[in-house]
């Protein structure tokens, strides 16, 4: 063939699309980001140590992380690993978990209330008072003369002034918990002695007696029976039940789980093994049993940095402490600085034999450990919360390089940052925090979501019920108000199938709509681009909501709804990216907001078929069961009323019965249904009372006329019905005769007290035939 | 602060992303794809002539953009803008339209078969084999003698030979049809000559007649009224109710709706303007109020090609006439290769006001004025089916680049190949097309396209059975094996909460597996970025749910249930991103495949508590009937049979009634259940038939021994019941005394006759009752 084809020119970019930038805890800024093998993000997230319920600072962090991995996975098309693991060796977990066994065993053994058991609680409160609340904050005078409930009164009482509190908050920051805790079980005490005398002494009252005095009561037994605990499982069980319920709230939260997921007790060989490693490699010692890493050693060596992260931070002694935990021993390191590898165990502390006799790995091993295990000596992100910056990754980093002898174990360090609630700190040992549990009771998992989506991941947030209830709020209405819009005018050109007008609709207002749209695109990845910026990206969105309301306010009928619909299922696409909705992606919008449990789908479509038979079933039945007319039948007629107004109620199904005999069906929210069922029910309730009421005064009406038959017409006019002396003589029937002065009645009067006397006799039948029947009842 | 984080070295990339390469039709080569403006992709592709069912070759077209389109989009994250035009100006629409609308109108003046009307068919068929079939094939002398139906049968005896039959289909590859049109209609004409003899001649006949001699009488009543059809709404109606049908076919392939739909009726003041501006420009020019492009003039022009895609076809006459039309003059053009750019309207055709005087478009500027209209002098990507290369395309890039005068209309020019099915050629003409409803009745929407699939986008591909019962085949069940296994794995797993094993499961064969995955992730890039190798990347997901099987397979129990997830999640996610699927995207798998209407959700979740509540409603129902036994409430019973039995069969509901009275509710295919009913229904009636065949032979032999009793006793032993001559005598109840002979009966014989007499007297009795019992009913 020998005619070609003309010269190609390929295009140029007009506008380059920009690149990814994150902000990197190692460089304090926001760089590019690159990964190290094509398209694979690797990626580490520091997992929860598992003894407690889930709170609103998991929330924040975990969220979060979501978000950001959505994004980079469903945005960004990266094919992302990510590996979080589950922290189930600590000394949290190991206390938790000896207490509660010790107590609970305890517990079992008591049969009754005795003055033993009471003795040992004042004296495990007295402890407790002196060791955590005193400070010199209570009566050294009674305290020393061994009158601690009395200090403790007179303490309390002078609590109540502010100045004081706000004194006592500030020596300790786990004041409050304390004081609770002394508050609680001193009133146990003080109820179980007056148990005692009034010999009340069964085991409830034991039982409740320990559940109230747990908190005090667990330390103690634990220093005398501690050591004694040795089944591993106990532990292991305690850390299983409280990752699961993690786990559910995670779900709960719309979080995804991990793609891989690793247990620090699953990889306690591997651990020993690195650890060995590291002494190997010059940078780990070992003093009693325990290995610690030698932080200047590594930090003098060449290629590597101590504390890459916070290098300020170095020697900060509370930080260190916190990261070695409550049951470290901790002497004989050679400097301050250096971190515990392996642990020495204790008896009543679990334990895996090592080069070193039995013991355990120090927290920051294990996720350099298990990081390792799945990555290698080099990962492109490590996340967590910003308070794990230092020591915990830092020395994590530290370890894995010591160990892998590279250069940068992790390229990115991303952490969220702090949460605060109502603008102050939330924090594990105050107690004060918000479990997950409570927060969905109260918001949706999408209005948290929403919330967190409002700020920077790394910046702190102020989470408060301001916030929710206005500018979350806001949003969500303003999104859901859209969407609703936009389907309805998408049903309505539907419905009426390809128009015969033959007039386009794509005029200077909608290719300027179409425009905004394409910057809007631009913006949206622009501000992702941006170190995830997600309140700027949530602005594009609204701004570009807003706009599209104005062109469909603006033209009413003659609209281009292909724009609209475009416009529409881009932001429900960017919604849901962000986690905030699930279900059909080809729908418009982001689904409905369902209660936990509920299934998202198209309610109407799937279950209105199966409705409409029940409903016509019934209606049949009733149809039948009503033209019978006989009583047999009302168990039918009940059977109905009671599918309409129990059964279907909490499924979201109306039944509306009309004359025709075909209930009107109608999905609506189960809310509202119960509401309007408990309104009818008061209504109900309201009117059965007033005509109970009217039933009881009609009854009154009757026993007072019927009483006025209570004497018999022989009696009528002989005392007491009548004053002595009115009436002189009677004939048989009582009928009087002669006045009280003897003279004969007039023929007036005889008229007069004959018709009383019939009266009165058919009133007095009356009243016999009605006492008769109540006798007979 | 003094103290400095150490300095962050970038990554540095160890395996560069490959970038995305199209073929590209104006270089039929495989080019670097290059958007103009940042992430915004410009798409315009070409839509469907709307004027009869969509077929195969639409679904072939539509559903491979589709998926590239989804490709684009889902997995490479471009903001795609696609936009599709709908024909709604054509010829074929114009004779489509005035002839149905012709032959409707005729036929609803026809109250009853006449002469004249069995004439005029006939002499409209003499006409069509004249002009259609003969061309040399029928005898030619008695064609010259009206002797056309002879030569027709004897063509037609003729036509049973194959290699005849074969020169005639090669003659003109319309011959199938006309030759099927021909025998059709002259079959009616005979059958109506018949019914005129007999006098069958009403409105219904008449009718049906007309309607089987359609195709021949359309044309004749078209030369002869068509001038007079002028309503511009019969053009537009039509256009619109295929145009409706296209995209219900669509949406059942899966197909998405276009972002922007134009249709060519309105932009027709757009056109005449576009027409004006190439005029004003030198490249048009007028002829007896058409206007044409003038082809020779602008591919001399500085910057222009003429056919940049097929410069070898230039000039070819055939491909030419088609792209002008049916209705086209096209007199005193300049050169062959000019082509109309408005067409002056005749009579019957519809037409708009333009400086040439009233006229319509030409195919190809229709789409050069709506694409332009939306993206202006550049789009990124212009696709349609190959056949539409030259001279549709061709023309459409000259026309546009001579108005704007712009170097490049199109930067990206993407053909889909062609569809032949079992080996042949599909061609609209020959109407051999398989509609896309009758394909879906065979495969599902899933199957055809993992077919189109299996093929590359811009290759032919051949449509067959063996395909989809092979190889589509094969890999839907593999995939759908694997996704139940998965999730089923999962469940167990799920089911017996967080192990207490203290083993983790990443091992050298779950870390083999795991890069085995990133490879498959990285390979699958490649070979979408490799022009959208589709096949290739199926290929992809199947090795790698192979070798997934492998490592279950190995495991049994001891599997890492985390790798295996990630695994199926991607693939899943793949299937789903190439429209294979829908549903929830946090699903495991694609989906189910489900018929068309029905929903793709969890039934088992939503259906369930409705179908509860409505059973155990029944169950109440059905109890208390049951209890009352009263006939009146026989009505309830036949209500509850009948929920079960009729209203909840196709519904997929089985209620199984059980002894306690709760009947056991299951969710079923409605197909199965309608087997079973149809069973059961058999079953009845082969038992019914029975005990009817069992009660007519009891009631046979009932009337049988009744008739034995139809002689009273007292003619019992006279003639004709016993031979004359048996007995001599009687007493007075007709019990013989003397036998024939006169002879006095023996004791013996007394005995025996009078015991007969005495069993005869009961027998009668008992039919007399019975006779009488008959009367009365």
């Amino acid at each position: 063939m020998s005619i070609q084809q003309p010269t190609w020119t390929p295009p140029v970019r007009k506008n380059e699309v920009p690149v990814l930038k994150v902000y990197n805890s190692l460089t304090r800024s926001k760089v590019e980001f690159v990964p190290n093998d094509g398209n694979l993000v690797k990626w580490y997230n520091c997992g929860p140590t598992v003894y407690d319920f889930s709170h609103m600072g998991h929330a924040r962090n975990y969220v979060t992380q979501d978000i950001l991995r959505r994004i980079m996975s469903d945005y960004f098309g990266y094919d992302v690993h990510f590996v979080m693991n589950i922290t189930d060796i600590d000394d949290k977990i190991i206390l938790r978990a000896r207490q509660n066994h010790l107590v609970d065993n305890f517990r079992a053994k008591q049969t009754a209330l005795t003055p033993e058991l009471v003795e040992l609680v004042s004296s495990a409160w007295v402890e407790y008072v002196r060791s955590k609340v005193s400070k010199g904050l209570l009566e050294t005078d009674r305290l020393a003369s061994g009158q601690e409930r009395s200090a403790w009164a007179s303490f309390t009482t002078r609590f109540q002034d502010k100045a004081w509190k706000q004194e006592c908050l500030k020596r300790d920051e786990k004041f409050e918990m304390h004081f609770n805790a002394s508050n609680k079980t001193l009133l146990a005490i003080e109820q179980a002695e007056q148990a005692l005398k009034v010999g009340q002494t069964d085991a409830t009252v034991a039982h409740k007696f320990i559940d109230e005095a747990r908190d005090i009561l667990a330390p103690v037994l634990d220093r005398q029976e501690g050591s004694t605990v040795t089944d591993p499982s106990i532990f292991r069980s305690t850390a299983a039940y409280w990752e699961n319920e993690f786990f559910k709230d995670m779900r709960r939260l719309r979080v995804r789980d991990p793609d891989t997921l690793t247990r620090v007790t699953e990889f306690v060989p591997e651990i020993a093994s690195f650890v060995e490693g590291i002494v190997k490699n010059g940078f780990g010692y070992e003093v009693d049993g325990s290995v610690y890493f030698d932080t200047r050693t590594f930090d003098k060596a060449d290629g590597h940095d101590y504390a890459k992260l916070e290098p300020w931070s170095k020697g900060n002694r509370e930080l260190l402490e916190e990261g070695e935990g409550a049951l470290s021993a901790g002497t004989g390191r050679r400097s301050a600085a250096d971190f515990a590898l392996w642990k020495a165990s204790k008896p009543g502390e679990p334990s895996w034999p090592s080069p070193w006799g039995p013991g355990r790995p120090g927290w920051h091993i294990e996720c350099s450990v298990m990081a390792s295990a799945i990555f290698g000596d080099n990962m492109d992100i490590h996340s967590g919360g910003i308070d794990l910056a230092f020591p915990h990754h830092d020395n994590e980093m530290a370890q894995s390089e010591a160990y892998h002898n590279c250069p940068a174990w992790v390229n990115y360090f991303l952490h969220t940052g702090h949460l605060h609630i109502e603008g102050l700190k939330m924090s594990k040992s105050l107690k004060n925090f918000i479990t997950i549990d409570e927060i969905l009771q109260k918001y949706s998992a999408r209005q948290l979501r929403l919330a967190f989506l409002t700020q920077l991941w790394n910046s702190k947030i102020d989470f408060s019920d301001s916030l929710m209830t206005g500018e979350v709020r806001n949003i969500e209405t303003s999104l859901n108000n859209f969407f609703t819009n936009v389907k309805a005018l998408i049903n309505q050109v539907e419905a009426s199938g390809p128009p015969l007008d033959t007039q386009h609709r794509f005029r200077d207002v909608e290719r300027e709509l179409t425009e905004r749209f394409h910057q809007s695109q631009s913006a949206f990845r622009a501000a992702l681009c941006d170190s995830f910026n997600t309140p700027e990206a949530l602005d594009v969105l609204r701004e570009l909501v807003s706009r599209t309301n104005v062109y469909i306010n603006s033209r009413s009928v003659n609209l281009d709804i292909g724009v609209i619909e475009r416009i529409a299922r881009w932001v429900g696409q960017m919604l849901r990216m962000f986690g905030l909705g699930e279900g059909e992606t080809s729908e418009i919008g982001w689904g409905q907001e369902l209660a936990s449990g509920e299934e998202n789908i198209n309610r109407e479509e799937v279950l209105m078929p199966y409705i409409r038979t029940l409903s016509s079933f019934r209606d049949g039945v009733r149809k039948v069961a009503i033209a019978k007319g006989e009583n047999a039948l009302k168990d039918i007629l009940a059977l109905c009323d009671r599918l309409r107004d129990v059964d279907l109620v909490p499924l979201g199904v109306a039944l509306d019965d009309v004359e025709d005999g075909k209930a009107l069906v109608k999905l609506v929210p189960p809310s509202e249904l119960i509401k309007a069922r408990e309104e009818k029910r008061a209504q109900m309730e309201v009117k059965a009372a007033k005509k109970a009421a009217a039933l009881e005064a009609e009854r009154q009406a009757r026993l007072a006329k019927l009483e006025k038959g209570r004497v018999s017409p022989q009696d009528l006019f002989k005392p007491p019905n009548v004053p002595e002396g009115s009436y002189n003589t009677w004939d048989d029937n009582g009928v009087p005769l002669t006045d009280g002065e003897g003279k004969e009645l007039s023929k007036n009067q005889v008229k007069r007290v004959q018709k009383a006397w019939a009266d009165q006799k058919k009133r007095h039948e009356e009243f016999l035939a009605w006492q008769q029947s109540e006798q007979a009842k």
